[in-house]
């Protein structure tokens, strides 16, 4: 269903960025866990609009409630479980104009078409990145799950405006090294110069995008169905579901296209009785399926479609051009508070996955 | 399921390199067709191997046999159609030595681990790119059905170990302009040279990657569900179904990335009565739904993992390092064969989605 | 998924007895459409608790709240639509002795085995009738737009206590003289025995099971999909859903089994320019594809497993035998309320096929 | 999907009457598993026609031929496992006016709506009982797998035109007591009775229909999901999916409707350290779920729709009444064939629930 992740760990997504509420009901979580609320709000924080200059001025507080799924001592109890995320700080305006002169860059035009003009128009409807909020819910919880069971998922920013953070060991990266304070980068002087360009392009009225990279590790080995349910099938499916989101690459990605065969298969070698391979070029997956080293994946987003320069769009009721200059709160770059999405999108699928087995 | 795509053109895919059989069952064929068996045989010949001094040496003639869902006169009558395609020329060698040592790049030994020790190793078992044959299958025929419906997918040769074609407009993509003969690019002087550099790691016992560019044209707006249903879920879904695939990305990808909102979205006008883009940079696609314009795909190839050189290896039954020298027929580069294997791909997934309205 | 009904009107339900809130997701509801609030709150009124004396003595309003799917003219936008209902009267008792000793006829002791002895008691959890509140929205608001395509669905009470309401036509069931008050059966004499009969059983501190059949009217010839999609596989997977459920059939049903062909085939004739059947004993539905004629289904309903009277049962925790009598609020005869909840089932797989088309 | 059953042990199902070939293609069958050709062949010779004077004429030596799945040591290896069994006595006639007139009780006018007349009309095209041979197959596949888990599945008839079979005790059921020679009752006089009513049917051109009871034992408490997808909305999903099939109740099924709970509820009692019911009239399923008694399910037949006295129809092209006689080989009664189906179908649906644990 479109609006749904999962086999096993089944979350179903709703709302929109101005109904009354937004949430996830989820299927499939086991039995007799008490979800970590001060995690889950912890990791949801990350994501919450308002945080600082760098992000959108709405602000959110984004603090689920769980209205089922739970027994009378607070534990998971086999039916699913329903988190709901009021909105709080939703301006609406003058909704006709909106309707008739899409925004461009955004999914206005293709929600008209598709669904007759109904299309919710407010915030970006459906559309909105504020639907990531309750896919962080769902993620948080499935990384809560995945850490008893020894995996870490942990994302940094990669690149933004082409400002690139530093290359690190695809099989052994740096969880740690990232900084948990500001951009979630390795290096200090990247985050800065990565700052610097996204406050020049919101100074401009404009907007910058860039590249996110996810690790997991802890892993094992044999996850993943051949051909159209393997790891990579599933998490670019759950990426692609991040607005903005325009490549999903796996270990070296593109760049291995670019290679020999002798330069990009990953030896395999015996370390401490394991199997193992010096490299992770591959990224942690082949043929769909875990090695059980870590997994790398990336994930391109575009410039934020929403800029306060003018552009050129159309009446849709005329049916002739017409210019746009879209007022409002402008968030210059999305690609910061993206990290948390995609742990949570990869979070959901990697405990999808350990519940298959 | 694992080996199946689609909701309403559904194609399930089943075989192994070398099991007597391979094939597909289809479900969601409309009723009354008769399926254009020169038109499929001829798009199957694309794919199929021995064609030329680039691909492998196996020969297979892939000549699809329907054994279900067409009624006495040759017409689809709603029941699920079953094209078998025999394995011929598949030679099977000493099982155990490979069952011990798996490939680096391969499968081999996640298959290992998830099946234990149960995998068909024999070319590669169901991990084999020969089971893109019965996706060719299902994509020429939701090819025949599209066309009909007025949309064309076509794919070319984008690059090959770095060396690229030249750049198009990709809000109107010159289909007619890929090369029916050779490698499919658009300049002879680079599939010149694409050749060559396929040759070279040939002789060096080597191989190559490189990446596939599909276009979509004639598709109508508003395609596509919101969030995890939409066309950009559904194609990388698809396409990492195709061995080797590492990386997928939409109209300009992970270029995009490094650009400013006001350089990445597409200005909207009205052209002879239609709300159209003057650039196409977003790909045709908006929030997961078609914008009208065409459908830009990239999926990026990997060098082939097989490889005449000495590679470093592990025992998995002695637990210990093994060297590794694989004998055989090479496939230095499979990207000009994996061309219709990605507009099969996108043609299958494109139906569905015309067939969901 | 487990709690999710339909492939394009996809109803998914969560909540417990005794949780917060109950409600449904629905995904695939048509844009454009104000629900008619008046008429699922009157629909939902059938289902709720507290009517009279014939049920239980828990009241609920059952006041859905639609929290996401609409956009700001009240119209459904494409977006998932969530409704929300509150548990208000939900009284909880001592959890531990209800753990360990489960009651008879109920999934108190499967749920603790499924569950780890996590699920939830209170109320029977997920598995109470309260449950079916949230399918009662979603089956109201499938028959709102079902009436708009000319389909009507309507059930009554067929039998209780083995007390049978009179025979039908099913060629052409008299949809309008099922009474509206009351018990809703054709015969009042029929409801006025059934009625006696269920106050009997109360009084003795037992209850009673019955029979729900169901009439669809204004159906298309062609619905359906062969195999494991047809009307019957569909429907009957949703009757079973509702709590309580022991049997389902079609058309004759079980009798069938007793008659030779000739007095059970449904003849052709034309009438009007159209095919029918004189005869419907089939129940309006061959090989799971609609005929036009009315759609038949009826289900068994088992005794409420709830009684007042002392059972032999175990503790869970001492693995011996012990006595068990159940306190509280007893609900001597669900078949007057399963009514609804039938006829909310059918129009969910109803009006889902219809989208299917 | 249509001709698709189960979440982790998956068929599809494809063919028609007269396809050159039926089959099925099963993913999820575990790996390392030699299928038993010879289990698998008796018990797909139990369904074939021709067996004997009490079925249709048509004989079909229903010898599957596993076509990929298994590796080089003949085991399951992970891959989809194809198994194909050919049509070899499909007599077609002239289609033209088996297109014209539908059989009343049979699918043909239903289909011919649904598939605009393209449609497979040859001995019932997809709709024929024909395709429970594959179904049969992968019912034998999972019988295979699931006696090595401890768990039996075994029906009988145990009706036949209004003709019983004696009663057995739901708590025990004597599967070793079923005759495995003739038709599979428990009492050789109600078989002899049976027998006769059958041959009086058939000489009079006429069919009869019956009830087959499936048992199955071993199952482990806990199995099955709530509400949509418990054992019984599976088990109904696809017993419906056998040809024929006018009702399934599990337990007492309809006659429970009929008792107060008093006498329908199963007592609880420790037995040697197990939790188990002195009476099983819930048929081993409370609230979708398995307690770990019998499974207990019962499916209506509708006597054969074929018959060789006239009846009335109707002439598609005309738009009038035209009158019918089929021609031809008539099944008089498929319930003896039947019992095998259902233990397929409930072998699939259950080792699918052990699958998913």
């Amino acid at each position: 269903m479109s609006n749904a992740l999962g086999n096993k760990y089944r979350v179903q997504i709703f709302g929109q960025s101005h109904s009354p509420m937004i949430g996830a009901v989820i299927e499939g979580v086991p039995a007799g866990v008490v979800p970590d609320m001060d995690f889950i709000s912890a990791f949801m924080a990350r994501r919450a609009p308002g945080g600082d200059a760098l992000s959108t001025a709405r602000r959110e507080a984004d603090s689920p409630q769980i209205v089922s799924g739970l027994n009378e001592r607070g534990e998971t109890c086999g039916a699913p479980l329903c988190a709901l995320i009021a909105n709080t700080d939703a301006r609406s305006r003058d909704y006709d104009a909106l309707r008739d002169v899409p925004r461009p860059g955004h999914a206005d035009y293709a929600a008209f078409v598709k669904f007759g003009g109904h299309n919710d128009i407010r915030g970006g409807g459906q559309f909105s990145g504020r639907l990531t909020a309750p896919l962080c819910f769902a993620g948080a919880l499935a990384m809560q799950l995945l850490q008893t069971r020894g995996v870490r998922v942990k994302a940094r920013v990669q690149a933004i405006a082409g400002i690139r953070d530093i290359d690190v060991d695809l099989a052994a990266p740096p969880l740690d090294a990232i900084a948990a304070e500001g951009l979630p980068t390795i290096s200090p002087d990247a985050a800065r110069r990565m700052a610097e360009a996204i406050l020049a392009a919101k100074s401009a009225g404009d907007s910058v995008g860039g590249v996110v990279e996810c690790f997991a590790t802890g892993l094992p080995a044999g996850l993943g169905e051949p051909m159209f349910d393997g790891v990579e099938n599933r998490v670019a499916r759950a990426l692609f579901g991040i607005p903005a989101v325009r490549g999903v690459e796996f270990g070296l990605g593109f760049a291995a296209a670019e290679l020999r065969g002798s330069a990009h298969n990953d030896a395999f070698r015996v370390s401490e009785g394991r199997v193992v391979t010096e490299t992770n070029r591959c990224g942690g997956v082949l043929g769909g399926i875990t090695t059980g080293m870590p997994l790398i994946v990336r994930a391109a987003f575009k410039p934020t479609p929403s800029i306060a320069l003018p552009q050129a769009s159309v009446s849709l009721k005329r049916k002739q051009d017409a210019p746009l200059t879209v007022q409002g709160r402008h968030d210059p770059c999305v690609v910061p508070r993206a990290v948390p999405c995609v742990e949570a999108a990869v979070a959901c699928v990697l405990f999808d996955l350990m519940l298959e087995g």
